[in-house]
């Protein structure tokens, strides 16, 4: 960062004190807890309208904005619906599911918090996000245990949802099934024919919740066929990629599952660099579905991922805020279809 | 999504009540001060090693998470850095920056939440945002102005950053020109040779606040030369781009900035398919300098764009919640430099 001249200070007087209730009470002669009816839309109380206006002209004119923390602390509960920051770059399947459920949720009322839980694992995590006294959390379930989902009940977090393979003991499920992508690809590549598959593994941290998996999935789908399949762990850069597309004849492999549509790009360029056709030396399936593998030549084949509309996830969210004592419920999502293209 | 059949419920009672810190203070036989004390870790009181243990077991028994809400308004603010969520599909360059950030942030004991503002603008956006009490908030310039840096700083934000063209008055402002992106990108076009230059505007919503800015710079790079600057609409669309394509010759266009390289890579394919050569009929160049550029033929030329270090964003932010008194800094982010690859 370049840093350029200070202007001088707009306001060179040391910051204000933060007006409280009690100061939008004095200016407007009423008592506090009539502004604290007013400012929080308190219907059970009935204040004369001429009452109401002079409050919220004396909050406007001090800057009053009512705290978060204290209705929440009133209420036991916030609108807050929090979700981890996603700990890996988040790509663009995920980037619009989120913009979705956004959207969804905050048609209900509620706002989306993204906790950026750096360096906190398990309960410790779970305990992070109970201070802030959401009203429901959605996590992914590798994030989560039975106790900490234990720990945000009894902090008043009114629904626990988790994503992932598996489901939590107390929190509803989103069951996404990702051996199931990797089976997809895997039989995919068997019916066309292949029987010596490699199935790429990110070096990157943060994807094995989905990699390991997938792995195991394209195992499954070869299991006591005459195909092979043989782990391929791939580095997302040019280099690395070289490295494997150089290994590949003696390798003696004839197809990949490469992970999803990016980690696909990378190294079908690179076997395209060392001179493989494909599919005939190689044939190449992603996953995700994105718009880039329809761009490149041959056009990617790939698995289409079909994530939870946002709506639907929301109408869940709500359901389970309003019935805290219900049993949890059960969804599969993430139903995975081979999309074939030229590459395979 | 499938519903799947419920299992059994694991717990059938309805939900526990809350635990409070007065149920903590009554299990381990202290005072609820004394809680707050060893839960809180307040240095300044003298406790017992032996009267802490108790506490902290009591607590740990009965599931018991101090309130954030709480301690903020005890403290008046949190150590929680608020960011709106971007409204648009976060790229690969901006997830970097952001998880950089998230790790730098974390290391300096601040934690970041981004809020998902859906559908709020300007000071209402504001009034959100401060409902939660951040201690600082780093928000684009584009969704805050000077009431609302007012409206967060007299809630208690001791820091307003700001990521944007302008600086907004009373905030930190972190300038970014995306004017000179444009500007790197034609003059580079200019350079070579080429003087009929379109300029891809996207026309998906949200991107406008750096498409406007970037299409104003490439008009700059060329005014008073022999060179025109043709504003090309683009939806990020197979379809739309081969119409775009299809153009192209009637259009009289000997070369386009793309925007950025995912819009680069679209129209560069459309192109291709329509049989013109690249960089001979057109020449292309992008902005982001990702992976993907590389990966294409002939590869991308594109600008190069430096965000600012999470290291240095967090450094100012710390700065500035110690000292919320000082003059505004502004720095100057984004430089922008060309790099000339094969397709320009």
């Amino acid at each position: 960062m370049v840093q350029i001249p200070n202007p001088p200070p707009s306001d060179p007087s040391a910051p204000r004190s933060v007006p409280t209730s009690a100061d939008v009470a004095r200016l407007a002669g009423v008592s506090r807890a009539t502004v604290s009816y007013v400012l929080n839309n308190t219907g059970t109380v009935r204040i004369s309208e001429p009452t109401r206006r002079r409050v919220r002209e004396a909050a406007r004119q001090l800057g009053y904005v009512p705290h978060a923390a204290a209705r929440s602390l009133r209420a036991g509960h916030s609108r807050m619906v929090l979700m981890p920051a996603p700990s890996f770059p988040a790509g663009p399947l995920y980037s619009r599911f989120l913009s979705e459920l956004q959207w969804a949720l905050g048609r209900l009322d509620y706002t989306v918090v993204q906790y950026g839980t750096v360096g906190l694992r398990g309960d410790e995590a779970a305990r992070a996000w109970a201070e802030l006294r959401p009203v429901a959390v959605l996590a992914p379930g590798s994030d989560l245990g039975p106790q900490g989902v234990e720990v945000l009940k009894r902090s008043g977090a009114r629904a626990v949802v988790t994503l992932g393979p598996e489901a939590v003991d107390g929190a509803h499920a989103l069951l996404t099934d990702q051996a199931g992508v990797g089976r997809s690809a895997t039989r995919h590549l068997y019916d066309r024919g292949r029987r010596r598959i490699g199935v790429v593994v990110p070096a990157e941290g943060g994807l094995d919740v989905f990699s390991a998996p997938r792995l195991a999935g394209a195992r499954e789908a070869v299991s006591g066929t005459d195909a092979t399949v043989t782990e391929l762990p791939l580095a997302y850069d040019e280099g690395d990629a070289a490295r494997l597309a150089a290994r590949w004849r003696p390798l003696g492999l004839d197809a990949v599952f490469a992970y999803n549509d990016e980690y696909a790009m990378l190294l079908m360029r690179a076997l395209q660099d060392e001179g493989l056709d494909i599919p005939g030396h190689a044939a190449v399936i992603g996953a995700d579905d994105l718009m880039l593998g329809r761009l490149l030549r041959p056009r990617l084949s790939t698995v289409h991922l079909e994530l939870p509309a946002g709506r639907d996830l929301a109408a869940l969210v709500d359901r389970a805020v309003h019935a805290p004592g219900a049993a949890p419920e059960r969804h599969k999502v993430l139903g995975a279809t081979v999309v074939h293209r030229e590459s395979s």
